[in-house]
C-alpha cells in the first residue's frame, strides 16, 4: 500500500518558473540595448549550467549569473546602476507572493487525512522556508526536506531518515529530472504532473516506464492513489 | 546524562570567518580607490544587516551585499569589470578548502564513540553540504541539520525530530547568538568555544548563566562532558 506521498514544491504546488522567466526577460531587454542581435537567453543558460555546480539552485545564484552574463555579454559596457537594478530584482523575487496552482489547496487537504505527506524541495533554504510558511500548507506536511540536489542519494537518505519503504512511497512533481528519474532509478514509483514551462536545466528525456505515471492535474492524484491501493489489494 | 552533543560547524569545526573577512578587505580596497576616506566596512555591515533578512546567510548573499555596497558607496562609479571581479570572488570562496581547527579531528573521533553527534549549522545548503563532505567528518555525525536560522523554534524542531530530550543534550559552538542564547532560553545547556574573530551580525551579550560553560579549546570538551555526567550520577 502507498501510505507516503512525496511532493515537490516549485511548479508542483506553487508557481515558480514564470517568476524567474519574467526577470530573465527583463535582463535580456536590459542587455539587448547594448547588443540587439545577441541571444542573451542562450548565454545566460550556458553560464547557469556552469554556475549551478558552484552556487547551487535558487534566486541568489540566478541573479549572480544574470549579473555575470550582463557584464560579459556587453564587454563591461553595462553600467553599475544597471547592475544595481539587477541586484534589486533579487529582492523583488524574494518578496514575490506565493501563488498556489489551481486545485492544490483542496487536493493537499484531501490527501493529508489519508497519507503521510513529505515535501521534498531543492534550492535555497531561506527562500523555500519562507515560501512554505507563506503557502499556508506547512501544517499539512508530516515532514519537510529542503535538499541541495534531488538525486538518488538524496532520495535514499530521505526515505531512510523517515523509515519510508520504497514500495509504500510515490514521488509527485513537475520535473522529470528531479522528481521522476531518480525515484524510478531506485525502483520506486513516480507521478509526473507537467507544468506549462520548464527551466532549461531541468529538461530531461527518459523512456516511458511502468513505474512512471503522468497526470494532467494534481486534482487527479487522490483517485489515482486510491486506484493504486485498490489494485494492490486485489 | 548527556548523550547527544550538538555541534556548530563554521568557526567551531572549521575556519570560516577569516575567509569572509579576507574578501571583505579586498572589496574595501577596491572601493577605497574611489573613496579613500569612507568607512566601507561600516556601510557593508549596515547593508548586510538589512539584506540578511531577505537573502539569508552565506556566500551568495554576502557577495550580493558587497556588489550593492560597492555600487552605492561609489555612486555608481565602480566599473562593471570591477563588479565582475567581485562575482568571481564568490566562486573563489566556494572553492576555498575546508581547514579544520586544531584538535577537531581527534576530538570528534573521540566523542563519536561515546555520544550521538548532531551537526547543526546555518546558512547556504549547497555550501554547507560541500564543506561537510570535504571536512572528512561527515561519517562522525548521527545526523546533519542545515537550517535557515538558529533560533529557539529551530532547536525545538531539531530536538523533537530526533527525539532528543533537552536534559540529555548540550549545544557546542562559537556564536553566543546562534549556539548559546536560544538553547539556554529553552532551558538547555550550552558550551561556548570562542573563535578569535566574530562576524558583526553574530555579536551578542548575555549575562553569565549556570547552563552556559565557556571552554577555550574543543579538546577540553570530552573531559568536560565526562565530568558533567559523573556529577549527575553522583
Amino acid at each position: 500500500m502507498i501510505d507516503t506521498v512525496g511532493l515537490d514544491a516549485d511548479d508542483t504546488l506553487w508557481h515558480n518558473e514564470p517568476i524567474f522567466a519574467d526577470y530573465e526577460d527583463r535582463m535580456c531587454r536590459l542587455v539587448g540595448r547594448y547588443l540587439p542581435d545577441a541571444d542573451v537567453h542562450e548565454r545566460l543558460i550556458a553560464l547557469e549550467r556552469q554556475n549551478v555546480a558552484v552556487f547551487g539552485y535558487g534566486i541568489k545564484g540566478f541573479v549572480l549569473s544574470m549579473i555575470e552574463t550582463a557584464i560579459e555579454a556587453t564587454g563591461g559596457r553595462i553600467t553599475a546602476e544597471e547592475i544595481h537594478t539587477i541586484v534589486g530584482w533579487a529582492k523583488e523575487m524574494y518578496a514575490h507572493p506565493v501563488e498556489l496552482l489551481d486545485g492544490v489547496a483542496e487536493t493537499i487537504s484531501e490527501l493529508e487525512s489519508r497519507y503521510r505527506l513529505v515535501l521534498i524541495t531543492k534550492g535555497d533554504l531561506w527562500n523555500q522556508e519562507t515560501k512554505i510558511a507563506a503557502s499556508g500548507l506547512a501544517g499539512c506536511f508530516d515532514t519537510v526536506e529542503i535538499v541541495a540536489e534531488k538525486d538518488e542519494a538524496t532520495y535514499t537518505r530521505v526515505l531512510n531518515r523517515h523509515d519510508i519503504a520504497l514500495d509504500q512511497f510515490v514521488m509527485v512533481g513537475n520535473s522529470v529530472r528531479s522528481d521522476i528519474e531518480p525515484v524510478i532509478a531506485l525502483g520506486g514509483q513516480a507521478v509526473h504532473i507537467p507544468y506549462h514551462i520548464t527551466w532549461d536545466l531541468e529538461h530531461s528525456i527518459i523512456s516511458p516506464h511502468s513505474n512512471w505515471t503522468e497526470l494532467a492535474d494534481i486534482r487527479q492524484l487522490p483517485s489515482w492513489l486510491a486506484d493504486q491501493n485498490r489494485d494492490r489489494l486485489a
